[in-house]
Parts: structure tokens; C-alpha cells; sequence
């Protein structure tokens, strides 16, 4: 088959590998209907994490169960799956308090950018579509694997509920998603940053009622002038830099909650920011798993469209340019047909 | 009047001072009935908190109405009140979302190990008793002043409920009291880290179901071991160091949840940490203000009786000797009568 290797900072190929093939029971392989690029792919192809040995990349699927171990019985060859980025399996006391990501055995599936994909754990990992897709909601499906199980983890860890007064740090895809996730979870008020058109349309259609562009010190004063002079109720974190974690501590009043579901790097918070600002907070790796039925009904009944994140569509032979566009921020996320 | 003024590090005195007087029509005198050393007066005692210039100490009050200034309407002189270490408007926007302690006018009443206390913004800070208290309910009272609110909070801020398994990390008077806040709100189980056998002694009588005596990373494994192998479910952090916050973080259940009432000190966490551990984090100075009414209730009808961290008594004239046994650990808590 065909897949995904980076090789390096700006280094992506499209590249022959070896078939995957069941290697415990438990195990499911998957002929992808489609996959595609996270900004967290970013992070190794922009060389912010260091990139050690060329390997497989891409963790966001979704396709035809393939083949299954003897030992897997919740799905079966022909149906259609998505999973979670993290494998899980299912039973353990993490995942049975609901944090499926933090799996006491848990397995990246980090070589998803390919034509087929080993799912280990399948029975705690996959969840089945009630039918096969058309092919024009397959976006949307395969956003749950990732980009909008993540953006609903950052609204659930932000408390987001009926009336809540949101703001979202982060016009990225997951960013975008967490608009929709706090629409959908019934904010009163969404206020997105952000200064980048496409993205600002986007961010409406999913139920933002407020953009703004101003950052730093100017965009926290722009958002407690909205919020009683306080702060936002709820506010999602979907960038992982020093500069929005500081956006998200001043934008939150005291008292309300933090989302952190954008992959921190070199973030650190003072005891004394954590005690004086009031805020709680929560985040992490998203819960996919946990989420993917009621997602996939949201979607299955047209009530969501979470698909609206791609703006680009690619052949997978062609990944490099979906990772350039991305990171000249062309587009917001690169769909990628293997 | 007489008063306590902290020269420098472990130099207290008991001194005379100018009599409080109504400065602003708003305020509170206080005859008080009691007062006390709070663990956080240790800081500035043993040198961590330089102290620029003497100043007067002490946050800890309960006593009766002296002299209220024009505009006070909920209390008035002769009613027996208590007050929290941060005075309150009790009308702006963050009073109003249920975090006094964070209030946009709140000042520290910082001057109250003495024999009168002026007492901002009386009516958003303190709250009457049905009546007259006796002299053996004061110390309880008391205590609801600052280190019963901080425990509560901190079992409130780790979502203690029914059924909650929880571990407390410092066994002084917060910790303490953390331990009686989780026992009131349900938890099932409560695993308080000591080594002290007075405070293990108060912590069984306040409802610690287990005790454990190890510390670091053989305390979290014991903690674990006793947790389903994943850790509590709520953690109350009352120490604010370095090693009592890694403690916290150790001790936590993915998707747990931790008080943090400890004020830390030359703490930090990094992105990383909080994303990956996946606990909610929340804390700060309490919010006592909004629990004293319940609270209040709860020691009136010998619910609860709080006072019982207050292991050592004396006269205000030696408050000295007061913080000499806290510093030596001799006393868990000293109460002082002006």
C-alpha cells in the first residue's frame, strides 16, 4: 500500500510500505474512505518537535473494516468505522471514568495517513456507522476521529452549557470545532479571536455571534467589555502556545472554566496564576471514544456538519502540498483521499 | 487597643496600637471574641515572605459589633458576626458569580490578631449568628472565618460529593478541615497524608477513613493501590509547596479533580502536566463569604464542630509563643483571646 513519511522539518512523502496485517486478536484493519492532516502534524513538519528517524504519520481515519482478529465483536469486514486517535481498551478503570485517551493501554494510531490502517484494540476503539455513508458525509465523519471530538472535549472541560458566555482561543480547525460543539451544547454567546476570513466564516456558520481580532492585552479587554467586565464563562484553548494559554487565563472570569485541548508546548503556569486567576482548569488528549456515538448520531441525523473544517481536498499522493497549504495557513484542514 | 505586629521573621509582638474607627461609612468595628494564627502567618514567620516593614497580622475573626458607619444595614452593633479575610462588596460581578475572594473591591483584613478589627464593606462581608453564641461555640465560629471556609472550598473546588473517594494532602488545620468538608458532603471515603499523630487523631474524628503516613512516590502508590490503581477521584491540596502539589497531581484519577487551597509558593506546572494528567485543577483564596451562612447553620446545630483544630489557647498577650508552636509543629492551630 501506499502511506504517509515524514522525514523531516517541510519533509513529507508519499511512499510504498508493507501491507498492514492483524497481528493480535484484537486487532482490525481498515481500507480508509479518507484521512487527513491535524494541525499537530505541524508541530514535527515545521520542526518545533524534533522529527528522530523517518516514520509513518496521520491519526485521524475513518473507512471499511478490512479484516478483524478472531478475538474482536463489535465490528466486523464491511462496516463502516471511525476511531479515536488513541486506541483504548474499553475495560479498564481510566476508561470506565470516561477517559478513554488515558487508557491504561493505550496505542497512537499514528500511521493513518495511508491507504489502510491497524486498528489494535478495535472493540474498545472503533464505533460502526448504522449504514454505509454517502460519500459527501464522510467528511463529517471523519472529523469525529479527531478535530471535533476535540473541539467537544474542549467545551465539555470548559463546562460549556445552556446560556453559557464562550470564548475561543484558536481559529484553527479545532478552534472551529469547539464553536460548533459549544452551539451545539447551547451557549448563549460564542466569542471567537480570530483574523483570518475563511476561518471567521466558518466560525459563524458553526454559531459564533462574535469574532474578534484583537489579541494580547487588546483582545482581553475586548472580551470583558463583552462579559460584564469579567470574563468569558467557558473558554476554549485550541492552540497550545505560552501566548493563548495567557489569552485563555485573562478572557475566563473567576470561576469559570478552562478547555485545554490545544497540545501545549513550552507552557507552564505559576501556582500563583493558577490560585489568584480563580479559573479551573481542565484539558488533555480529547476522550474521542467516549464521544463518538452521540457524535455520530449528530451526524448521521444532519444536525451537525463538522466537515466544514475541510477546506481542501487532496489525492493522498499529493500530502506534501496538503501540509505546505496548511502550514501557510491556505487552508484550514486538508482532507486527503487515499 | 492592643494588637500584633510582625517585625521580621520570628519577631511578633504584642503592642499597643491606635483604636480602629469608622473611616468610610460602609464600615465595621469588631470587639472580637476570638482570634487566631493561620499557617499562611507562617510565611512572613519564618522568613519565605519577607517582610518590608512591620506591619499588624492576622485575618481571623469572629467577635461582637462594635460601631457600624452610616450606610451598614444587615448588621448593627451588639449582634455577634463573622467575617471573612477578604472583605467583599457583595455587589459586583464577581461577588454576584459566587467569588467574593476574588471580589473587584475586596480588601485583606489583615490586622485582626487584636482586640478590635475595622472591617470594610460590613454588609458584603459579614454574617450575623441567630443569636449570642456561647463561649465554647466561639472557637468553631472562629474557624469559619478563614480555615473551615478554605477546607470547604477546597472539598467544593475538588467536586467532593456523594460517594467521592478523596485524598487530602497536609494534615494542618486546612487539611484538616478539608477532611470535614468532604466528610459533610459524602464522601466515601477519605485518605488524609500525615505523620502526625494529633492530626491524624483530629483527621479520624472529622471522618479520614484511612491515613497514610508515606510520602513522594511511595505515597502515591499507596494511594493508588488503595484507588483501583488510578488515584482519588478528589484531591484537596492544603500546602502549596512544590512537593504537595507534585503529591496532588500524583494522588489524582484522570478526570479527578483538585482543590488547591495550599497558597503555593515557588509552584508551576507545565502544559504538559496539566494536559496529560487530564485532572480539573481549581483554587485560590476561598470564598468564604458565600459558605458562611450554611456554614454557620452547621455549627449552630452541632452539626459540625471545626474548632476542634484549635489544639492550643492563649491570651493575646502571648501570641509570640502562638506562632512559636505552630512553627515547631507543637500545635496544629492556636486560637488567641484578646
Amino acid at each position: 500500500m501506499y502511506g504517509t513519511v515524514i522525514h523531516g522539518p517541510r519533509d513529507i512523502r508519499f511512499t510504498e510500505l508493507p501491507d498492514p496485517a492483524i497481528t493480535k486478536p484484537t486487532d482490525a484493519i481498515i481500507r480508509l474512505a479518507a484521512t487527513c492532516i491535524c494541525g499537530s502534524d505541524l508541530w514535527p513538519y515545521r520542526g518545533i518537535n524534533e522529527v528522530e528517524a523517518p516514520h509513518a504519520i496521520g491519526h485521524e481515519y475513518c473507512g471499511v473494516v478490512e479484516a478483524v482478529g478472531k478475538d474482536v465483536t463489535t465490528v466486523k469486514p464491511g462496516e463502516f468505522v471511525i476511531g479515536s486517535f488513541f486506541a483504548s481498551d474499553g475495560t479498564c478503570p481510566v476508561c470506565k471514568v470516561g477517559y478513554p485517551s488515558s487508557c491504561q493501554h493505550r496505542e497512537l494510531v499514528g500511521d493513518a495517513q495511508a491507504q489502510y490502517v491497524r486498528v489494535p484494540m478495535a472493540d474498545g476503539t472503533l464505533v460502526a456507522t448504522p449504514e454505509m455513508p454517502d460519500n459527501e458525509m464522510v467528511p463529517s465523519l471523519l472529523a469525529l476521529s479527531d478535530v471535533m471530538g476535540t473541539g467537544w472535549f474542549g467545551a465539555v472541560a470548559a463546562d460549556v452549557g445552556p446560556g453559557s458566555t464562550v470564548a475561543v482561543v484558536g481559529d484553527g480547525a479545532v478552534g472551529l470545532s469547539g464553536v460548533l460543539a459549544a452551539h451545539v451544547l447551547g451557549a448563549e454567546r460564542i466569542i471567537i479571536m480570530s483574523r483570518n476570513s475563511a476561518r471567521q466564516a466558518v466560525a459563524k456558520e458553526f454559531g459564533a455571534t462574535d469574532i474578534i481580532t484583537e489579541r494580547g492585552d487588546e483582545g482581553i479587554a475586548r472580551v470583558k467589555a463583552m462579559t460584564n467586565g469579567i470574563g468569558a464563562d467557558a473558554t476554549i484553548e485550541a492552540v497550545g502556545t505560552k501566548e493563548s494559554m495567557a489569552q485563555a487565563m485573562g478572557v475566563t472570569r473567576p470561576g469559570g472554566h478552562i478547555g485545554v485541548v490545544g497540545m501545549p508546548h513550552d507552557v507552564s503556569l505559576s501556582g500563583e496564576e493558577i490560585f489568584f486567576s480563580q479559573v479551573f482548569i481542565h484539558g488533555g488528549p480529547a476522550p474521542v471514544r467516549q464521544y463518538l456515538p452521540g457524535l455520530i448520531d449528530l451526524v448521521w441525523s444532519n444536525k451537525i456538519n463538522p466537515g466544514k473544517v475541510f477546506d481542501y481536498e487532496l489525492p493522498l499522493s499529493e500530502v506534501a502540498e496538503g501540509y505546505k497549504a496548511m502550514d501557510e495557513r491556505r487552508a484550514i484542514k486538508t482532507l486527503l483521499h487515499p
